[in-house]
């Protein structure tokens, strides 16, 4: 038994599509990624882009479709209104909504939205995880999910009670892409083990404020040329992490202690800034943290799958 | 007497060209303006719109040029390399370099560069504008230069000590034009004197840290649709002026006074953000800055040149 699939997961971003066939106890029959991602999916094609994955894999017509991410926002497939803080995780599925004229039954979960004054902030997809790692136990403490809008999370009794997002990854890209800094960040490696980047996270630990006031550091020491000039990239990425670790340093030190959601180089680069800091990780996937997430919500959605 | 030019004065800015005839009391005689600026400009094209320029304006074949800013950069005209930190402001003069195979005189002064590791830093054309200030009798004090690239200027008996660079308006404009808040930012009025402005900056004072974790709330706040969405370009604009002088106010809290080189809505911007930090500001004209600046170059550079 357990080889049927209950149910096929989606985790839609912007750029890009991931697909599982998952069995009752959550664990994968088959895997689809692309990158069609919500930004390149006009909205009529979000349905014809699920059902050529599925049909590659040869799936029965009548299997349901759970889903998170872009997929949800407004203008996208189907907007998933948002749910507020503090939000039951296990319960995204009650906001789910279903889209529309189509043969199967397929669900988008909300994202989770702050409405409270100068604090707004939104999330789609980084609830799952979360919601993946509460059915794990990991139903208190607080959660990095580093990327393009890194979040900061708090979690308590299985609840997203608090979050906050840092513009930290599309900074970087911006800098890197369209600035004064581009010529020096392209050359540069980017070694987040390099003394350039534990330098500029440690500068923005030791003061958190002054990240503008430090990034044209980085031209002007290839102007004035001298011989030691720092690895652009790494500086480029250790201050902008940094001033996002020591933003949250203020608010942590109760709580020293973080699960990072992350995987490769971003890992390692937040795990070495958090440390820095004084703060603990613990390393988390997050793509296995949101297939739990999908899985719950599915067999809360359709419990009759469960005995099939 | 009085209405010989003794020379003509060149501030040439990366996106602007400004010339002025002046006399031996460093009045104006004749002005010309242009949007040939130092990137639009090919290596040899300088003399040429110089020139053209002085013709139009039926200079003497003899009159000599002062020029500061960016001409001076490597790639640009003639490289003036930058004088380090502490830098007599007053001899400016004895660094700069003059343009080759002319026929009249040209000086190019130099800039100002910082070594020191971690806080490398440069300006041209900024010292000149400060020049213009010690020659005036501001030889002491601090100075905030709002720009693409706002520098804030210690001065010590007529020496430039130390300087920093904000990339304040750069990072608005990446910002603005290029990000996931664009499409906000470019439907707000800007106003400075609007309460998302006064809010942003207030943010910022109270924390300076987490500009990267603020910026996000503007998207956010549009997504949210809350009916008393702030004007998101004001927001922006206060964020990042605000985090500017949150910076700076740390440094300055012996000295809350400094000496504001702006003009228009950007004066009134950087007046109320410094304000809201306890900081009084007294505003300087910096065109007129960099005029007095040239002007006490070109004297010094031909001394002969008074008794025309």
């Amino acid at each position: 038994m357990g080889k049927a699939p209950v149910c096929a997961a989606v985790d839609w971003g912007t750029t890009n599509f991931r697909l599982w066939l998952m069995d009752v106890d959550g664990s994968v029959l088959a895997a689809r990624q692309s990158a069609e991602g919500v930004r390149a999916c006009l909205p009529d094609r979000f349905a014809t882009v699920v059902e050529k994955h599925l049909e590659t894999l040869h799936t029965p017509a009548d299997l349901p479709v759970i889903v998170a991410g872009m997929a949800g926002a407004r203008g996208a497939w189907q907007e998933a209104r948002y749910l507020e803080t503090p939000a039951r995780l296990d319960a995204l599925h009650e906001q789910a909504v279903r889209a529309s004229r189509l043969p199967r039954d397929v669900a988008i979960l909300p994202g989770v939205c702050q409405r409270e004054k100068g604090r707004e902030d939104v999330m789609r997809g980084e609830e799952t995880q979360l919601a993946g790692a509460s059915a794990q136990g990991m139903r208190a403490g607080v959660f990095c999910l580093p990327g393009t809008h890194s979040k900061w999370a708090w979690l308590e009794g299985g609840r997203l009670s608090d979050f906050r997002t840092f513009m930290t990854g599309e900074l970087f890209a911006l800098l890197s892409e369209h600035s004064v800094l581009s010529e020096m960040v392209a050359e540069g490696e980017g070694a987040t083990s390099s003394a350039s980047f534990t330098e500029a996270v440690s500068e923005m630990l030791a003061s958190g404020a002054g990240l503008t006031g430090r990034l044209f550091s980085i031209r002007a020491a290839a102007l004035v040329g001298s011989e030691t000039a720092p690895d652009a990239r790494a500086r480029l990425s250790g201050l902008l992490i940094g001033a996002e670790v020591a933003a949250m340093r203020e608010v942590l030190e109760v709580e020293p202690r973080v699960r990072l959601i992350a995987n490769g180089p971003q890992a390692h680069a937040y795990e070495a800034a958090l440390s820095l800091a004084g703060i603990q990780a613990d390393i988390l996937d997050g793509m296995d943290l949101v297939r739990q997430g999908l899985h719950q919500a599915a067999l809360a959605l359709w419990p009759e799958r469960s005995s099939v």
